[in-house]
């Protein structure tokens, strides 16, 4: 009697564990409301994941030797950028991106921004997108961005990514609704491995601000491969023409911005179905229990949890080869941002050439605007290649026979001056 | 005790089936004599394997619609080809590789090959290699071609990579076996997946002959990689200074061979331990039996048994990512061909405009003849950038670059006259 009143006890235990410990303290979804946004309210019913989250803040060179969570100028190892963005705000400051936690002190200090810069800056750097876009629609776009300041309580932070009552990823940037919707996708029917590609997609993206509206577009409509954004732009959308005209060479200039979302869809990754967050993002364990980590890093750092379940090579391995795959990138990205450097030289003193032929030197602009184009799509990009290898080199390729053209043509126009 | 006598009438059965009935029929060494290289006679005992070698006699086009085993001029696509290799016999005669048991008839044929051609160019034809080199030893190499064509009895055959006595892989180019020993490899040492690479490495390679005695050398002191070739070629070993002179450009200049096996070695496949075979003679199934495919092929054409032992993929989307990196690589390999041919003859325009800087001009021609090499090396290896896609591209960007600064540097020689 004794033996069989010991046994059910301890099977109401074994019940217990299963269907009754294991959700409060690890999948019970906590009573957060909808308008918090402190990641520290978050962390108190979430530690493991905040705790994590909270290593965003570290600061450190990549493991890999490119990139990393340090303030770096890039105009240290890669000068060139001083003369291709000359005239515009990435030639006063263009530093490796700190982590999100950073994301409003780095948009407030950075001197790219200024008081006139529009309210559309803060798209992608603060939680409270979502209340602001609430109350004004796109009319924030256009609004000034310090008088959003006060609004901006939080950098990016768990609402970004998670819906506060039940936890399911979802996407805040209506920019991205907007673009995936004109391509056909309606992102509330994404499954839960695409979404965890999507709210990095959100933001990690090229953009760019409509001339009159500020409004934030992502140039999607024929494709996300680097020619095929090209295209869009010169189709000159909502009249947008330029982000700026460069001083020398007075080409009609693109800047590019992030692409990461772009760069990995058509890579053997994105074509595997591996997301952002697989790598970025991997399921670690402390304490036995398993959980995402939300230190959105290199996945260089958790070689085990990141890449070693899906390839069975070592990680000192593994590691060797995305430098092997990185030192390539970054060689051709160098010939490729001098080439456009020289070009813009040779277009602008083309120009002051007395009877230069006039329409030999807009084509040689038209080159030099394509070829800075395909080296920025990839230097702007954060993966030194890697999110990509065959797509990016092909890109840079393709940059440097376009830049050395345009100084030929440039030259030509010129007589052959230079 | 009827049991008992059926027990052990039963044992003996399953004895005989594990013990002497398989290595009867699969595995026993048959009695092939050293000096026999027919390999119909090999075929007798070895019959699954002969019979996928006899499929080496099919002409087809490549699954992915690059290289493919039929006489097709590479010309046709790539016209650039008339003008890099003009002057030399690539020009005449440029065509895609038929398979191995071809190899003497294709050698006859081709226009590249003269009267004066050297014995040396039989070397990877012929099994009968064996023989002559134990005769002549490297007298071979300088002996007038068709004085040889009466001992070239056998094309590409078992022989050239089996010992018939154990049917161990070796290797019989003494090229190959002085190559590997001046970078410090005794091949002799090799395990059995490193030969699976050997004996396919033993030919697949970039080599010369060298100016005095016809013997064939592989550049590889230095390393493998382009450049690395390259700057063992700029030490003008044995007094080689070029392959042949540029009749436009005038420049010195080197002809690339099928550098497959360089070019694996540093690349994902390479670096993993994936050899030659294990994609290229995958092993097969028929009636039962599991043998090494003989049909040295695309693996697109096996991927189930070359590709998904180890890539959880479909063989549709597999060949689509190799249809996307091929088509990356062919697109820079024709922007480098194109880039090269237009410098041969901006720098031959050059070298005629009466006081042109002939220092300048010298430069031009070094840059170039760099240009063409990187381009080359890529272009003349059997993979379209397959083989190893980042370093493949990386090169092919470096030419672009190079071939544009040869004609840039000789239009300002000649004052900016083209």
């Amino acid at each position: 009697m004794l033996l069989l009143v010991v046994a059910a006890l301890i099977g109401v235990v074994i019940i217990f564990q299963a269907f009754v410990r294991k959700p409060e303290s690890q999948f019970k979804l906590a009573n957060i409301p909808a308008g918090e946004f402190d990641p520290a309210v978050w962390g108190k019913y979430y530690p493991l994941q905040y705790e994590s989250y909270r290593k965003n803040l570290e600061m450190s060179p990549s493991p890999t030797g490119f990139g990393g969570s340090e303030k770096v100028q890039k105009s240290v190892l890669e000068p060139e950028i001083l003369i291709n963005f000359k005239g515009m705000a990435f030639s006063k400051e263009y530093t490796e991106d700190r982590g999100h936690p950073y994301a409003i002190q780095d948009l407030k200090e950075t001197k790219r921004v200024t008081p006139a810069s529009p309210g559309a800056c803060m798209t992608c750097k603060t939680a409270n997108l979502i209340d602001i876009y609430k109350s004004k629609g796109w009319q924030y776009a256009k609004t000034p961005l310090p008088e959003l300041y006060p609004l901006m309580k939080h950098p990016i932070v768990c609402a970004n990514c998670h819906d506060p009552a039940t936890m399911n990823l979802r996407v805040v940037n209506p920019a991205f609704v907007e673009a995936m919707q004109r391509r056909g996708i309606d992102v509330k029917k994404a499954t839960r491995e695409e979404m965890r590609s999507y709210v990095c997609g959100q933001c990690h993206v090229e953009y760019y601000f409509e001339p009159e509206s500020q409004k934030v577009v992502f140039p999607w409509e024929k494709g996300v491969l680097p020619e095929q954004m090209y295209a869009y732009y010169q189709e000159r959308p909502a009249g947008f023409d330029q982000d700026w005209l460069h001083p020398d060479s007075q080409a009609k200039m693109l800047k590019a911005q992030h692409p990461e979302f772009e760069t990995w869809q058509n890579s053997v990754h994105g074509k595997s179905g591996v997301s952002c967050a697989d790598c970025h993002m991997p399921y670690v364990r402390k304490h036995g229990r398993k959980y995402t980590s939300h230190w959105v890093t290199s996945p260089m750092r958790t070689t085990k949890e990141s890449c070693m379940t899906c390839h069975t090579q070592s990680a000192e391995w593994l590691l060797q080869r995305v430098k092997t795959i990185q030192g390539n990138a970054w060689q051709l990205q160098k010939v490729a941002g001098q080439a456009v450097a020289r070009a813009h030289d040779v277009i602008g003193k083309a120009g002051n050439v007395a009877g230069v032929k006039q329409a030999e030197l807009a084509k040689a602009r038209e080159l030099l605007r394509k070829a800075q184009w395909f080296w920025d799509i990839v230097a702007a990009e954060n993966s030194m290649g890697f999110h990509n290898p065959d797509q990016v080199l092909n890109t840079l390729g393709q940059s440097i026979d376009m830049a050395h053209q345009a100084a030929a043509t440039a030259n030509k126009a010129a007589n052959g001056a230079f």
